[in-house]
């Protein structure tokens, strides 16, 4: 909000104009015309608002990076292409980049309790488990990453037993046929986000198959996000510690 | 073929009126109006012609069941309710009849080598790993059952290992994300067979979930039949272990 | 398993002709012939082998029941009608019945801490809702409820934002256009666990329009479960409660 | 119609050789030969016959809007890339072009009673929301916006409710789940328009969720049109206002 | 609210404990638990909340009603089956029923200026039509009728122009392919909402065909409404008729 | 028309209250209320007015069979289950009724020069074979039928290549993966229809697997039918035969 | 068949090596490695075997020309874009190019009794009705057009029911809801056949809506064919004047 | 898996610190970190890993290549576009391509008894034709090519069945309805594997329409595999083959 703008708000509160409540709600969000950002939420949620980036113009995105980086200690955008980041980094030199996860990023976050272990069942999965990792760690969580165990090789993932075991929270990526949430929801007794990916060809429908494979799951109490939402898996994860995180706080 | 009929067509046959060849022709299969009987089919194939019920009168069915068991050692109908089973017994006394496959039989079959193991991932899958189970062995080869070793449950299929390495060809059957055959493909080198059922709910869409698990398998070498297809599944593995058995006579 | 088998069993170990290992897999579950009970699972999970309903026999159902409770405090079996409870009461007088969650019940759950505040959109979409409610009161936690404050009478809704803040972990039971969790999830900073059901008529598709609403909600980090799966949302709180519990026990 | 065609067809209708009544209706048409501009509609529905871009050359695009800029005040085209602005705007020089709307315009329309007021849910929904916007203006009507204000943030919906009440119609454009019509449908009397886009990914699969969450709103009494057809939307918004501005005049 | 909930609050406001403005949003709707009736909603829409039968008991439905009567001249319930329609007359004899429509009613509608003109392509469209008509009268509206004018048999349409120029609102109901609302639509110049029922058989899949006819016409400004909706197409018939009503009174 | 009307018509004609033309386009249909006879439609294309049962109360049929055979030498109606007949049949005892095909008729049709040849896959396709067949010999054509000859025993369709021949259109009535068209098609070369049924299960999706096979038929020039639709398929055939008539009248 | 492998095979034939059947079926086809051209169909037909190009290379579809243009008057390929038409006509100058209906085509046909009438709905139809068109005119038969006569402004089709009445076989392609087949169904007696087109968005799915509007269209007698199928709309038309020329020989 | 790790792991095998059975695991796959190559399993299976090419970059594939080359007598990779392959023979310049089948391959396989006769029904279908029929000759077993014998023209089919009764296992390969595994199965007694392509367009939905036609053959026993998947028909025919040399080794 604009100098102007907010003086003239507090003055119609001054002179009754404009009651003290509305006045609230006007100050939790940043209208800038072609967008709303909502700085409320991140203080009710304790999660930032992102940018998502498709639709929307370098610009755009470049002005919403920056006015969430004034607000938070950390700022990002995703689902941006390499291109799309040529010109953000002209507006906003300080903005980094991971190609894969396809993510822009400002600040650092403050480190905070919680294991996240994200594992695809494949290589081709990497770029969603990639862009739930980094969401992750830009949280503040501690991630590992466990690359390549999908069931058709069972003793791959098997093997891996012991990593399994110290996540806190377990992101499963996989495409195809979607079944690595299955056989790791039977083996860990944490919660475990099921990310279906768009991997595969003809009848997987772009992620239909593994999307449904994942819902109809024989494992019960898994959470399943949209195909490709390697995001939206994290942010269920940082919900899902932040409550832990409480409940620690509040314990000792 | 009635006599009538029969000796009509040799006669033509005798008077030039019909060429061999298309007298042979229609030697090799019965008409019966509703329905053609390929007995030259059987042969070619190693497999009778098998009647599937839905959409067929009781009488129809009996009549086919009764033609069939005079030129093969067994006649086979599948997809028979119970009620249309009473109807079928008054007219063919001696028809045998399992409720969980809902298959109607007469005749023993000759036994054959190979040995076919029907595997499910829960119980409600049963049903049709049976009709595949008793069709086989309707064929004369060996059946085993393994039931219920879903891929939640991961050590319960790995504690079978030893039984899933005895059979010639797996038929391996799942409902739900039809996850299981992916697991199994992996952990044997002979072909499995995938039968999506039908179980589940929601977002299973009457067994599709499954079905498309199963064709986006990560386990290569898989073959898929349509939904709840016991009957088909243990079709394919009759053609495939009489391949086996040719090359056995064949070599010895 | 039965003594004689057990007997056996350890006389293999005895003389060496079973591994040590194999013996603790196999004692890991009770092998029915028709099903395979995974008492390991639930010490893995902390949740118990619950019975499903669909595709078993009343029969079944009843000795899966009467396994279980040998073994845990609870034992439940979702999905299950009327007239099948009325089968499994003849062969176990002291199962419970809840008409509306379909859902039969042994025993006597241990209190865990953890409130789980379920919400639903319609009157409709109760029944679900209450098989959510009551298989989380069968882990032992506290349950909230809160009937119909659907979208399209969002003061219904805000007006009840306090006890919205009461759950650590939310519900949210919807069909139809399935939007409710969107707006929750923007309210509460709590996991959120969006439950579609099949409420609904032509273009509900049986549950798939409120299942894609959830699917694609412009609020991040909810779970996802399959249409209908009041159960499963419910296993997805208790996951998501246990890390919790632990969390508070390890740091207290 | 050129001069020839006209000449010839009335001393046909004044020899005899064609009726009044046919006259009347080839009148009533302009055949170019690959389009028929029926000038006759737009008289009955007091709404420009518009030339739908796509599938159509830039010549025959412009030839269209020349024709219907000689009998209407405004003639528009809608689905236009900036492409083939550039080859129509060598053809006809006036002609103007909202590249985010992609709409090509030429004349200026009458005002009119009546104030649309047109919602997004996100920001990148604006596209559609501008051909909607646009177009009412181009139909001389009064038009609102208010962007990006989704139900994940229900406080920023409600903050405007002052906004909210001024429209005599509202059209409300969302992607994703679609769920602001059923928010906003249950906070005003008047008609609310429902505009579904494709926006989003995965299971939105090209706006299908939001078109399936709009039909199954469980707000009552909206209009729905397909997928990102802003155009559509203010049409039925035109056909409303009409009826409403007929009725101002008959009962003033 | 019972008197002594209504007491409890009021004294709550008396002594400050509750806010003003948190009891008149209590006032606003009334909980009865399995429901929360939302009378300012009414208020604000001109439209009496309207109970949706499926899924509630014959208790509840009557409980609702009866209700709804207390606050409203008219009360509806839609969906309706006739064994359903028995039990609720039981409890409220005075509750009339239409089992074309399949609405139950209560109250006599305050008359309406506005003529809502319902359309059929065919006789087996008219159980939806009728519920569309009844909802119409029952806002008080003139309704008139014209059954089985679908568009293969053009001339039955054509022959009744001078009756489709007398509706305000035309409500078009087709199942099949759908097509009348687009010759209907290109006919007149008032609103046109279209509704698909799902009569037809094989690939209309359940009035899929009819739905997406309609989306996709080749009329513009179609609102359509779900499949078989004839309750939300008299609803937004009315939204639009009190516009125009609202119109009328500002201007005289 | 009742003879009141049909005056108080001929009398407004007489005054000129009504114009000629008007008062034609009255007289073409028979406005029942419920329904709109198109007498003229059946002059205009040589193929009487059916009744489609689906949602029509038998009352409805009887009374339109009853006024069809005041004006047709057939009158017939489809679809209609043996429950509806034998209510029909008490107010028409005239009318005909074949189970199989689910038809009902009145009258004799006069003879056709024509032969259409109905051709089906299996014997579970008969009855939607049966409509088309009926249809057909009631339409006065000349048919014959060759059932069961599906294109997985392909030697029994070749035996039968000197019958298919004879016919002057095809029909093929094919369910499953309805391939049969395809063969026929290359086989003969005059017109074929092709009809998909709903036999089958699974992926059959209801028809939907046969109907796109012959969508997609690799033998060019087969026209395609709603699934189980054997009445459309005789109706094509009808307007065919007439043109091949029309010809052999206009040449002779 | 090249000189040498044809003295080969006459040879063996004379040789009794190979049966004269045998010989003349491979005389039937030519077999070029890729492709088997099937001149014997042509020959029962009455159709040449036409090149489909997609998928295939442009020196393919230059071979599979030539060797057509030897056997009959006409060649002929379809779905052949600009640049594979130019690699084309480096290997055969002489073929024409019709880029509208993307047809490549050799030779001249011979003149066939019978009027092909090709109407759209709007101008983004005429590329699949050109198809048609062109098809029609190489097969030999008249050929008449009239575009854009869409049913949103019915006038446009009804002021041209003359023309509608001159074609003895008329081909209708419509894309968006599909709706003008179902009009013209009901306007004529001779054969329709509808083509369904791609034109739209959102909804239309790719030309699904059309599809599933002709295939449920209440006008009964018509055939469909495959989206965007022009060619074989007209190979239907060709098969059905084949029959009535057919009909005229032997009558007259 | 490098020289130091290995160490590592033998030092702690040596030291007690690793059980022997975790190290024999860590040795059945090497960790490349974005993959986990599984030697165990091509033991198991008798078919080599193979390499997935997309998702993958070019250097991965390499190493992969590389990796199993040092393992294997034969390395392959599939899905390789050519400019893929460019940059990977760079890396490694002894890989041979197809471009047809688009297979990458090192070294040369060990001859096996067996024949796989692949079956196309057009041209368009040989690029996953060939990818099978290359796939298994890179497996070592004997490969038959039959090009363009589709259903329409079925004597190409009939002719040629001497030769189809050559394959020990047959590949059929087919788009638009995928009809020809249907005939083919019926021909042939030996196991079918059916490939739906996605060649066709419009209602052949990327192959959908042929993937339905496999699974709802009327030609009992066919394996069915993903839309194009060429490989793993192939994979599927490898593992029918070892089993029956495997039975002739036995037998022997």
């Amino acid at each position: 909000m604009d100098p102007d703008t907010l003086r003239q708000l507090l003055e119609q509160v001054a002179s009754g104009q404009l009651a003290v409540e509305q006045a609230q709600s006007r100050l939790q969000y940043d209208d800038l015309g072609f967008a709303k950002l909502d700085y409320q939420r991140a203080v009710r949620q304790g999660i930032p608002e992102v940018v998502w980036g498709p639709g929307k113009t370098p610009a755009q995105i470049g002005i919403l990076l920056a006015r969430l980086a004034q607000q938070h200690p950390v700022a990002m955008a995703t689902r941006i292409e390499p291109g799309v980041f040529q010109e953000i980094t002209q507006q906003l030199p300080q903005v980094r980049y991971d190609p894969v996860a396809r993510i822009c990023a400002l600040g650092e976050p403050l480190p905070q309790p919680g294991v996240v272990l994200v594992v695809t069942a494949g290589t081709s999965d990497i770029p969603v488990a990639q862009e739930a990792a980094l969401t992750a760690e830009l949280c503040g969580f501690t991630v590992k990453r466990l690359w390549d165990v999908g069931v058709s090789g069972i003793h791959r993932l098997l093997e891996n037993h012991d990593l399994l075991r110290t996540g806190d929270v377990l992101i499963v990526v996989a495409g195809l046929e979607g079944a690595l949430p299955s056989v790791v929801g039977g083996l860990v007794a944490v919660p475990v986000i099921a990310v279906p990916t768009s991997i595969g060809y003809g009848a997987s429908f772009g992620g239909v198959a593994a999307l449904l494979g994942m819902l109809n799951s024989c494992a019960s109490g898994l959470g399943v996000v949209n195909i490709d939402n390697g995001f939206g898996a994290a942010m269920l994860a940082a919900r899902i510690l932040h409550l832990s995180n409480r409940e620690k706080q509040t314990s000792s």
